[in-house]
């Protein structure tokens, strides 16, 4: 700045030539780079994910154009010997006002990029992330969309997905607790569970592991509670237990054995 | 800064020509660069929404205007020589301070911006966003506005929306979880309750799926709770579920089944 | 810094001329940009609100002041060629620390600004805000002041406004859950109620829409809920909501429809 | 730096007449500044508050001090040529450590302030603070220091106020709550209650505003439930609702209405 | 940096004289900065506290130390004409990263400085900070120990303590809260309570105010609760608060008022 | 910047010779880091895991290949004496964007390093981290994969694993608490428990040391509650507390000692 | 940057004298530099802990020879007039990303030192920090590991550590609160349960102070709550307590007074 004096009005018009090179120089530049950043937009999006929507992509375009234009018309500037400077700052003070607040969407992007990339998440997976619960719909670069089991429609920005909870990758756990009563034989409830368990596990395809009851839980208030434990098929986890709570319940009604309502000991005391 | 040793007062006469050019180009740039601004500004907002109020439109071309006339004043400063570092510098403290406060308002935008963009919430939907429950009644550029069912009218910064559940995307389900005696025969139980269900589906134009008797879903400390499940039309679910609760309820009775109390047994101890 | 070399006494002397000129271009500069800064600040404040204290335009007036003085104190330094960098670096520091704590400040009349502006909240309006319960007092640049229904006074610094739900923008709801026995017929229930609701909306002016009975909205532990729904005049929602209690608690009882206490089965189960 | 080629020996002899009228004039500079500002944080100090400790006031002027002292030694050093980034980074590195460390310090200062200016606490408040409820026994720059109802003395830093509550600003609301019987008259309940009321209201010099009997404000569990409000003095909520309690107890029991204990309702069912 | 070229090797020949000078210069400017620095350094710490550990102080210095050698090298570097950005650089991010860490520190210290220099807590006061209840046993600058009541000893870092409450800053309060049954006359139960804190009032020398009977606290679920409040010498409140609690309890047996246990109305119904 | 007055069209060609060397010295550097970097990269990598995938690798790479392509033409520019400031701007503006969205994912690299490095958990490992219970399936730079006892695959970033919990690392404790009547004898249970423990000790493999009868833990609302400890191996700690707990249950019936029921006093009172 | 009008080829060769010199000069002081930073960081951790691993010390020389490599390489190619501008910020981008990863490491190393050189806690303390109760194992520089009761091994990453609890400093507390009857003397109980008190004092070694009968804690809902309170040696507490609890109730039941169930006062009401 203010490095001027060496200049005069001559040396514009006799270095026109240096001039007119320099000014094709950035223009080629400005071109190549243009097409080359374009390319690796249009290449990065077009390797993670062709379903997802176009805004993404084009927003990018769009965003890459403007810092280019932007760097075009400072060289032209300088080119002439003005000083940019001021025109740096005042870019500077709107550049970053808009970084932070693209700061959110620079983060969506990269965790929804890693999402995809390491298939953490599918279509069609029944997951747990950022505290909601329900079937993937669609996984973009910005946002997931998550159907929860009532119905309604969750979008959540990549960015507020940190732990992802995966329930459909693998088998899943079927268990039942059934609580009996402190005066039935403890070994003859465990043999009649057993023996439901053994039936199920016979009949029900969906079963792969078990069921088997795995012994005294806990000595509740007023009940003394068995485990049974099974491993099921993805997603019949919970029709395993429905199904085991109702053959449970009657094999021990049908032996006589209790399960207990909540047992209170009143002590009687006279008046006051 | 300093720099002045070579100047002389006849350079600034002499001079006069270049200085004049100068200053010409400036204003020139700075006209183009306003208007080229403006139109942007202006561009950008029409594009997202035409109901949004006009007062952040007129924001943005009035702060656009300040940074244009600061870098102008700037430029002409360094065209007479005078260093400008102490006005950067000024400039910078209150732009830095302007800049932290507007940070929220960037946030807005941004999120406000994709909100449009990619149609999460429409006026009219029912939506939970930012812990509130209600039917958007505006969604605008920096807040969206929320009526709660209770009437109260929620103004929330779009910063503060992040995850979207979006409740007028789809069939919603409508679940009845009831209890039976533990003396009752379960089958039985489930065969009344498959009954009304049936004759909802038929009757009922507002479901979609269902209702469907699941099973036994928890053994409870009183009760055989068995649950039904539906699909309706989107903001039908409540109703159904009214109507299923008053016709099972009907049926449970009709048939002799007990929607049972709380239970709890006594066991006496004399005296103290 | 250091790029004295060039400079020597007689320079301060053959150049008073062209040194005083740039100390009345200063001079000049200082006065219009003071005067003009300080019409935009007193507009600003003007256009927003006027009974607003004025304190905080005052305090905007001092720090406009203050950063012009020291912008005044470099630029004769630099006419003297007295190196300001050690000067830039004391005032920075300083200045940090200022706009670190003004941070807050500039939070509070940003968001005050646009509570303004959209009008979000006015004087009067019952609203709650950064978790406060109350009738909004006064609406400043900086706090806003809500009266609790306790008669507390708080003072909420408008940054922490964010979330504005605002109880006085249109009709609100008034809601009535009511038990009746599981003994007691629910459609003589339901048309018992009907009859208080119509009853209700001829007479009462203040009720907008309904009161309705919606139906069946529980089967609870001990009762059948009955949810009655109504939309009355903004501010007369608990009037209307505790006449229709009364009115219906009546209505059931002369109708000899039982509220039921909560129930409890005991079973009974001889000694230890 | 490292633009010492130009200098030479004789130079800062031949420059020695300049080189002491720099000097003297950073000198008069430095002591003018060291004037000015001390009288500005005296002067700030002075208008805000006397009795607050003068900790503060010598710490700002300690810093001031410091400044002035560092920026005194950077332009002597460049006076004589020798390069001061060196000691300028060394002192930044120095300066940001304690700038960190200050910066609640300075957020202390900024709230306590604006507590002040605006008077949102005055020393004998009722106020609810940072958490903590009690009498305001300081208003100090840094902290505030409130007495617990308890005897407690609460030391809070001035950055922890964002929303105060003071409770000494107009009147208060006194609020009882009384639960009758489902089988007692709501309208006598509530002419007894109002009798006790209008009794109060001729009495008792420190109610402003009714008491009243709302109407039914809860279907209770085992009661009714009735509300009465009254708005009394400042701090004198207690002491009537304490009376109110009392009187509205016997006149209830004078006239036979039940406050009733909690119910429940008991189905035998035999053995197991 | 690459200023080099007016540079040559007879430069540094011919003025030996110079930079013998400048380094003699360095040297003692570098001997004068460090024992200044060290003396304030150690003042510092003199001032605030003797008890504390050596460790805190000797850190500094070292801190100082290292700073100040680096400088040293940094201005050496530079009268030899190298270029000592890079140098620079480097000892930024090392700077950087030990800043960071050291954050915490400074904070610790800071905050530590203004417990002690306004005395919030002293050694043996029984305090609750940062969610500890104790006996002060040590404030450090940078750590405050804390000795539980259950004979843990708490490292509070001081930048965990913001609110500070102090237990032993004068008189605290005994309060006791005592039901009555419903069926007791409220004004005799007053009486009863009233004798006992009179006599308390007389006899024990560790009440400063009261005890008073208030009134009527609350109408319990089942029971009428009075309450009495008393001012006690520092940390005698739990005391004052079992003797009365034993003293009100037989007072009111001797006086045939029953302190109730939680009642319930059964209604009975017969079978299902 | 502007510095170009010196220059001229003679000068680029009669320096022809020194601008192709140095372009030569350029690609040279370039090729000599860009080897260098990949190899650190690959080692670095290398050494930690060979399992992990290999994405972050060529990811990590790929970043280096950018930046290196980068700073090459930045350093040609020069050469040719265009400046590049702006094209440094332009790319820093980006490169900051990028930053912040990249600094999660440092975080998991660093992260990630040292828990492979301090092997703080292993595959088949039982942890708690994040808040997720399981055993580890895959520990990764990235993510760390655990598949919870339910059969979720919970995919956990180890930026989000701070606190690690691991489960096997050593003996496992055995804890049941076991409840008697206030009528039985302490002294007399106490045996009884303890010949149980003595058995299980001589027969449980399994068992590392106990299980030993510790005492009265608490006197509870309606029980004593005695604890007994064990110490057992790792994963079979669960299946040690099942057998105990039916065993001390059936050696406690044999004896005649009671786990009793939850107790009240009932106090009767007539009508009202 | 662009300073090259000045430098001709013949420079390089003639000057070639003074670059040798430079690079000899900056090679000897990259190797004392060297020396010396390993020094210090060896002795650094040599000071603090023998039993530390090794990985951090040999962490913190690898970062050190990069930084000082990379300074190398910078100076290298200035004296050779390359502008290492790019470098630099090549550099800078990379040196930032690590950073912010670091930065944790960076927190973990300071409170570790801290943790070691305060001795807050050593190997074998039994402490609560983070959260987690447990034996400490090893106190590292970055993670501290405590072995939890139930054999779990917790990793603590030092960052994590802000309060620090020390349960092993000192005696430590006994505490008893058993409750009575309303209908016992309160006197009497109290002589009971001192005559205990003295017994233990008199037996049993560990016990350090009391146990002592304070008085009537409270009131309870059906109990009188009776607290004893002892101090005895570390880690003796509970075997304290829990001989307590048993003798104390013992005594209550030899002297005939009652340790009671829950109370509740059952109002019978007729039918409905």
């Amino acid at each position: 700045m203010g490095l001027l004096e060496g200049i005069d009005w001559s040396y514009l018009l006799t270095n026109a030539g240096i001039i007119i090179l320099k000014l094709v120089g950035i223009i080629i530049a400005f071109l190549i780079v243009k097409a080359v950043g374009s390319r690796i937009v249009k290449k990065m999006f077009q390797r993670i994910q062709e379903r997802d929507n176009i805004s993404a992509q084009s927003l990018s375009l769009n965003i890459l154009s403007y810092v280019l234009i932007f760097m075009f018309v400072v060289m032209v500037f300088e080119v002439f010997n003005y000083d940019a400077t001021a025109l740096l700052a005042g870019a500077g003070v709107i550049g970053l006002a808009i970084g932070f607040g693209a700061q959110g969407l620079v983060s969506d992007v990269v965790t929804g990029f890693f999402l995809l990339l390491e298939k953490q998440i599918d279509v069609e997976d029944y997951v747990t992330i950022a505290g909601f619960d329900g079937i993937v719909e669609q996984v973009g670069l910005r946002t997931t969309q998550i159907r929860g089991f009532d119905g309604t429609l969750h979008y959540v920005p990549n960015r507020e997905i940190t732990n992802v909870s995966n329930h459909s990758r693998g088998n899943m756990r079927a268990l039942v607790d059934i609580g009996i009563s402190y005066d039935d034989d403890i070994d003859q409830a465990i043999a009649v569970l057993q023996a439901v368990c053994d039936k199920f596990a016979a009949v029900d395809a969906s079963i792969v592991d078990g069921p088997n009851v795995l012994g005294v839980q806990a000595l509740g208030a007023s009940d003394v509670v068995i485990r049974v434990l099974a491993k099921t098929e993805n997603m019949k986890q919970w029709e395993v237990e429905r199904n085991l709570r109702k053959a449970m319940k009657e094999a021990l009604e049908a032996n006589g054995i209790e399960i207990p309502f909540p047992h209170q000991v009143y002590v009687e005391k006279k008046s006051q």
